[in-house]
């Protein structure tokens, strides 16, 4: 069950998640029905998450055919291990951690204006120290590429965020497990537990 | 295009990665239709991979309509500047990557002992150190967590990897790649550098 305390009804955050990660994984139906999960790279600009690929593949048979897809993003966080809070039982045990998914359908981007506009906000996330000549449909040299190169737009009908950072536990319990982070030290520990006293309802 | 020169035959190297890790996110039709993505732990074992969660919610509905899935591994390696081989075009930018797709139908664990000993080999891959009684069917501290938890097992139909480290390149792209690696030296990039040369054609 997706339970409701882990829930982030806050636009605001899972759009910080998107603009920060640059990777995740794509699903959508492949041409013979089957679900497809793909590892991508992404940009979120404008309001909406950006892709490139192949013009051809199962990626474009699949989305020809139908169109829906799930994105998700996702970050771990610390493992908590079980004797943490309990010295018998291994069912505490579990990882924390920031996701984002996105549900819209999926088009593809022909306006070359447009194309060129989202690879360069894709490059900008991946390479933002630049050292290339501006990505402009206009220049002859990346006029074929471009042509060549397939630019996808997922506008979000809907983006839900899961953060799991202990919200469920007791105050005396949270800040035991705080205890036991600082202790441990390791190193996802230090901003887990920021996430941790941030999200503390 | 699901480029050939990508693609990993080798079972044994797939298994590999699906050991190592211990996150990946699972594909399947939600109840309504729609494609759904999820990050989840697992544990790989016995040729099966393994997963633990609620018995209520989306995932057990919708696998109860459609037993088909994806799950995928993805591991990120260097990012490779455009820069490293162009001095004008941003189009060589791109991402170096491992990736296991594991593609079969989904069943339930009902029977305790093949439940329980999921969990422990979950557990030992997340908590290796230990620190906890044995997860053991009969104990009377475990039954009901047992009883309560919802154990997925997902029989490959197929397994099949993507590992992208340069394959396509020449010799002489390929050291010029390599040097200027080592000259970033990053903290992906020695790994990255192993890996190269590890599949030079």
């Amino acid at each position: 069950m997706r339970r409701k305390e882990f829930e982030v009804s806050d636009p605001e955050e899972c759009r910080r998640l998107l603009e920060e990660k640059s990777d995740g994984v794509l699903a959508f139906a492949g041409p013979d029905g089957w679900p497809r999960c793909v590892p991508i790279n992404y940009v979120y600009a404008n309001g909406a998450v950006y892709f490139h690929g192949s013009k051809q593949g199962e990626k474009m048979d699949g989305l020809a055919l139908d169109a829906r897809v799930e994105f998700v993003v996702y970050e771990a966080h610390a493992f908590i291990p079980s004797y943490f809070s309990d010295p018998y039982l291994a069912c505490p045990a579990t990882v924390y951690f920031k996701s984002v998914r996105v549900r819209g359908r999926m088009a593809q981007v022909e306006d070359s204006a447009e194309k060129a506009a989202a690879l360069a906000a894709l490059l900008a996330r991946m390479q933002p120290e630049g050292g290339h000549a501006p990505i402009d449909a206009a220049d002859p040299r990346y006029a074929p590429s471009l042509r060549g190169v397939a630019v996808l737009r997922l506008d979000p009908d809907t983006i839900t965020g899961k953060f799991k950072f202990g919200q469920n536990l007791s105050e005396a319990k949270r800040e035991r497990l705080i205890e036991r982070l600082e202790e441990r030290n390791g190193p996802l520990d230090a901003a887990t537990v920021e996430q941790i006293r941030l999200r503390a309802p």
